[in-house]
């Protein structure tokens, strides 16, 4: 059994068998409509996200499948103190597959220690959004045919933007890609996604401030959203928000055959005008979305014609290479933090440079 | 591709089709079983209404349907800030087709100019809710055989009931209909229903405060809330508020073959041991709901033997006749008062007596 | 048409047949995979409780029928003030059956006078919750093979536990049933559950704070949450909280075939280690509960080779047993204490002793 918590846990070839499959349902949804009849889908979500939700849900019923759960933490057993572990353990008695949002970094991992059935991280707080990344692959590949040689502009928030963080990680796998990171100052792309990811692949990058300058050069711009109180101050608030966001005149400097994404909600840094403009594939990716998810779902429950090899790729760590309840995590967004009945665990993922990560949420334990 | 935003969106005869649906799917449901496999009904409730979503719901699922959604705004994305026109456009990759209910007047037009998918307004505040219409004409065919040469009792909150309104409206398209309106005087029906609806159309109608004299010359009586908070006064509500209570002992003033409604739910406006009058039609009016229902996505969904005229009855009107960002909308429930994105837009209705309208939610403009 | 509102509501027979039934599905699920095809399952829960309503879903989707409802009332139209008994009634013409909880004692009752389906009780307040009772006696049958000759231990707040005294009820119709009751003073079993049922049925069973001395007599150790409000002071619960807790240690004194059962959610009264024992069967006791659904909605639906028999067992005595508005029921948590126009009614449930028990929360009459 195979879970998805995270973009990389999926291979390259089991990515692109991925992706191959959402392109197929893509071309003839017809054929998959009673793909995975008589399979129930659990959507557990214990903070709400409808848009998500819905994809998941739709993805199920367009295979035939049906589907239960909760939309949000007050229509749930959580207020009753269920620990996430048990809840996905009965869940794995009602359901054959799950997707699990939910506030805490690394709630779906420790459900995953726990579950039954396949898991699919539908967002677990700011840590991995895996299902946004996978829609944002299908899109491109749909959009350009290819995932390699692309130079990719990713705009706005780069500092906090989570699904910005995860597509760099997964087009990160492909040769040829190059970057260009637009954003105010103050929401530059963290340094360690360019020191953990970038550097060590040599992948070119570009760090810049000024959109119209970086629009001729792309094949896909990737919008986010840039909230006001990210800003520095009031002050540069008002005097940059206008340069990040996209409209019909700024889209006369793109090349006829960019396409412009964004995971939604948008709140304006795209007019709608920009909606028009045959190149905004925004809410084309909403439907690539269920198609990915889709294709996800079948692959998961081994129903698709290419299997996933029979190993965990969400690595539970053997006992001896866990360090248990020694340190606790400092993350204050950890899932460990409401759940005290979980034992701390550390794991060493770099030993050259002594690096040790909390299992759930990642988070590196800095010494002290 | 057609909506159903208000009772007049179908012409005279693609009601009747939609009517003449409903009374064969009640007589034969086992026939229509399968009528929408592989379709999906996306219910988007803005505000909770269980009766109307679940009336749909059961619709849906009884023609062998899906159905996806959320049931109130603080499950969904809404309070991320997602505007109605975003929601709908991956809504409308998500599902065939979807029904709406939001707290705001005009929201479902908003949805409309930008849905794929056809769209059914499930009630959008006080401004309408043509399937409750649909419901109650459905109904009153299938206890009366006809809609014509009917003298139809309207009791209780004349002046806010935004059902009575409606089947005020779809009424009177018919011949020989005939209306008594029964209220205390604070809550007549409005001049402009009958300025606007009778007068024109030389429908009879009478206005009365007396429930009893009433009763015996009516076909139908059609009961609403009266709500105390709706009485000028504590003493008026003291006073009056019996007379407009149907009991057993009214009930004896009535004809045979008089039979009663109420959209649902009653306070207490019906006594319980009206419910065991054979004429009390209220529950099985409910029933009629959800054949109304059928009938209406089956024909939306081009499913029906009878097809739509294939031009919008959801009249956008072309840009020329447009006036724009001119003037705002006063009505502060009008759902441009919260999404502050929308364009301002009136269309001029009356050009003889010079009245412009909000495209939205059809508040006059005072032209102030 | 038969309710199932009480355990006792099936006969000995009854039951028997339903876990038969239980059992059969258990052993070869996909043979009801369309058993229930084209009937609907109204989930109208007016408290949440994610787990029992979940169950009761994946069991209508694993007969191949569909399921619509509410999670939580603050989603429904209780918020509107419409009574229980109006929503069933328009319920009724949405579903082909219905599983109800409330927070209110009774509330079921009230709704299975009015309802036009069969109605399932999934928890009235305090009062009663059938279907996790079903679900135990699955559970013991499937794991012991047998319902009589058996040491059941029931351990933890035995005062407030519902589920403990519906499985004593339930499990007194057997022979050979002896009851182990282990838990505080201040947390015994009620006396009126000893005067009631143990006593008058001869059915021998001790009374013992000593959950290390019970262990080894055990065939089924039943534990139940032991809430920190409910001991008499902080310094009780403090002293004996352990003492409740089943860990390792304490299951090294249970014999090799004791199984343990908890109805969940549980916090911390089994710890987790406990979990790898392969005795612990809480976790499979919810998938019981999946089986034991289905199997009572089945049989409800008049779809199971045996018939029930055509009788209201759900008891509504006639017009002239009942003694209505002579005086209010003075359990603060009944139905009635929230729906006025509620009857009071009363019935003599045993003339020997006259006692005089509520219609619908079964609170005695206390004749003052």
């Amino acid at each position: 059994m195979r879970h998805y918590l995270n973009p990389l846990d999926l291979s390259v070839d089991e990515t692109y068998s991925v992706l191959r499959l959402a392109e197929e349902i893509r071309k003839d949804p017809a054929k998959y409509a009673h793909a995975a009849e008589g399979k129930k889908l659990a959507t557990l979500f214990y903070e709400p996200s409808t848009r998500t939700r819905l994809s998941f849900e739709a993805a199920m019923l367009n295979l035939g499948g049906r589907t239960l759960g909760f939309p949000s933490a007050n229509v749930s057993s959580a207020a009753k103190g269920e620990s996430v572990e048990d809840t996905i353990r009965v869940i794995s008695c009602y359901a054959d597959i799950a997707a699990m949002r939910h506030p805490k970094e690394g709630a779906a991992a420790v459900a995953a220690e726990y579950s039954g059935i396949p898991l699919i991280n539908a967002g677990d707080g700011g840590h991995q959004h895996p299902t946004q990344t996978l829609t944002d692959l299908v899109t491109i590949l749909s959009l350009k045919g290819r995932l390699h040689d692309l130079t990719i502009g990713l705009c706005g928030d780069l500092k906090f933007g989570r699904t910005v963080h995860s597509l760099i990680n997964a087009m990160s796998r492909y040769t040829g890609v190059r970057f260009i990171m637009i954003s105010p100052e103050a929401l530059k792309i963290p340094t360690y996604v360019i020191q953990d990811v970038l550097e060590p692949r040599n992948i070119p990058y570009e760090e810049t401030t000024d959109l119209e300058a970086a629009l001729p050069q792309l094949d896909i711009l990737y919008m986010t959203r840039v909230q006001r109180e990210r800003f520095a101050s009031e002050e540069e608030y008002q005097r940059l928000k206008d340069s990040y966001i996209l409209d019909a005149e700024k889209m006369k400097l793109a090349p006829e055959d960019m396409y412009v994404l964004h995971p939604l909600p948008r709140v304006n840094e795209i007019t709608m005008e920009v909606d028009k403009d045959p190149r905004a594939k925004y809410f084309y990716q909403a439907q690539c979305g269920v198609y990915a998810r889709m294709a996800l779902i079948l692959t998961l429950l081994g129903l698709a014609d290419t299997k996933l090899e029979d190993r965990e790729v969400w690595k539970r760590p053997a006992a001896s290479q866990r360090i248990v309840n020694r340190f606790a995590c400092r993350n204050p967004h950890c899932i460990t933090t409401i759940e005290p009945q979980l034992d701390q665990v550390f794991v060493v993922t770099d030993p050259e440079r002594q690096i040790c990560r909390c299992l759930y949420c990642e988070t590196k334990y800095d010494g002290n």
